[in-house]
């Protein structure tokens, strides 16, 4: 018998569990809202004893987690702009009241796992994992294994530049304002324009996301060197605004080095990644 | 009797050339100005043909170098901006020259490497060297060596942000005009000031650039994780820049991550980092 592995992923606006075989193959599968801590984390609680025993459990999580296994506060969240999640030990919680080992990563590096496995980066040497969705959060995956395991990449949160006179907008971040996440998030879309992102027409706002985008990615490329970006969330759903932001990018980088490939993700991938995370050595 | 190894610190203004144990032990060692590529690589080669055989000979290079086994133009220098040195097969002529196997990285990886093995950065896992010097370049080195070995990172050629307002000079980078080496390199020191750049002294300009230096260090802190920066070149030697660009970054950064020490390289390093290239695997 094929052993069963168990995936959260632990996103912004929803939780989805799943249990699975190593072989990306899932037996159960359920949604829920994120709503509080104590409530959420019981729901996911709720369905592993609900459904068929796992030899362990993987979580990509929305972040910053404590990724380093020697530190006393070992995969909490920390600092993150949700206020009523900060220094949660979502995955000590679920390990006590499972008794079964559980495994944390962040939501984008196991969606770029799952990628690797089952999606467009499968061969892949080098390919960076972004989502621009309510935050922005990315992962560069070196041979389907994020760098190094002891802390985690917080490239949503490099400078791009900024042209007041432009867009006088002051920027979301509760930490860093005008960072790539506090003007080009989702929620800085919503917030710039007061309305909901995916209801934003004016091209002129779309114009200043695919400009922060490519600046953003730029940086990025220039290095981590990928030889191909995926970008999942809601805001790349935007018609053209992955065409746009790849022809701002070879403007930007202007011959100098090779330019990769962007795709979009199926975004289907994140909790098979958070399986296969479960099930790695 | 211990093998001996060559290495070559390839630099803009000057070559050093080594000979020494794959313990760090030198035993022959020559410097001179990088002149044209035929006299320089020239240069390279008496000095290797007047001293003792070496087993292996590593080049710790200015770049882009093309660092892929499988591209045709396998060990060229690239698009640098010095015109002169585009496209030439340094490592080729070297290696065809002498009969010996030559390996070839950048001269911020070397550096690295020598920092790792014999500077300030012995038993770190995650660290950052960076030059700021005629040009910008720097190396992440996990664990001793470069993430992925088939291209290098450009992140001197990063984007930061540039108020045209109180900083009008357009920047000296031939690719990407203000990227983080076109505002905040030696260069562009000189070219702003209209003097040499260790020759500067009025506040507003070292302001500018710790400014910039600061942001660009943040995004790659948020995106890398270093535990240490060290930072090599001659801008870093004015007074009170390390302090300064420190303090920055604390204040950019807020307390959303740990910020890394930052601290200056012995630049004695690049040379012994490139012998240890030779002698690796």
């Amino acid at each position: 018998m094929d052993h069963l592995f168990g995936g959260v992923e632990a996103g912004g606006t929803k939780f989805v569990c799943a249990i699975g075989k190593h072989t990306g193959e899932t037996v159960a599968h359920q949604e829920f809202p994120t709503t509080t801590p104590a409530e959420t984390i019981a729901n996911i609680i709720e369905f592993f004893r609900n459904n068929q025993p796992v030899s362990a459990i993987g979580i990509g999580s929305f972040g910053p987690v404590d990724l380093n296994p020697d530190s006393p506060t070992y995969g909490y969240i920390t600092t993150t702009p949700k206020k009523d999640w900060r220094n949660i030990d979502m995955r000590g919680k679920i390990a006590r009241a499972l008794g079964v080992e559980v495994k944390i990563s962040t939501d984008v590096i196991c969606s770029g796992i799952g990628e690797y496995h089952y999606g467009s980066a499968q061969g892949l040497n080098n390919f960076l994992y972004m989502t621009i969705g309510t935050g922005i959060g990315g992962a560069q995956l070196l041979n389907g294994k994020p760098p190094q395991v002891t802390n985690h990449s917080e490239m949503g949160h490099i400078f791009v530049p900024h042209n007041m006179s432009v867009d006088p907008f002051p920027g979301v971040c509760p930490y860093h304002s005008d960072c790539l996440e506090g003007l080009a998030s989702g929620l800085a879309m919503e917030k710039r324009a007061g309305q909901r992102a995916e209801e934003v027409i004016d091209p002129i706002r779309w114009d200043l996301e695919v400009r922060y985008l490519a600046f953003g990615l730029a940086s990025l490329v220039n290095t981590l060197r990928p030889q191909k970006i995926i970008l999942g969330g809601g805001i790349v759903k935007h018609g053209g605004l992955i065409e746009e932001v790849s022809l701002m990018l070879q403007e930007l980088i202007n011959n100098y080095i090779p330019i990769p490939e962007i795709s979009m993700s199926s975004d289907l991938n994140a909790v098979r990644g958070a399986i296969s995370l479960a099930a790695s050595g």
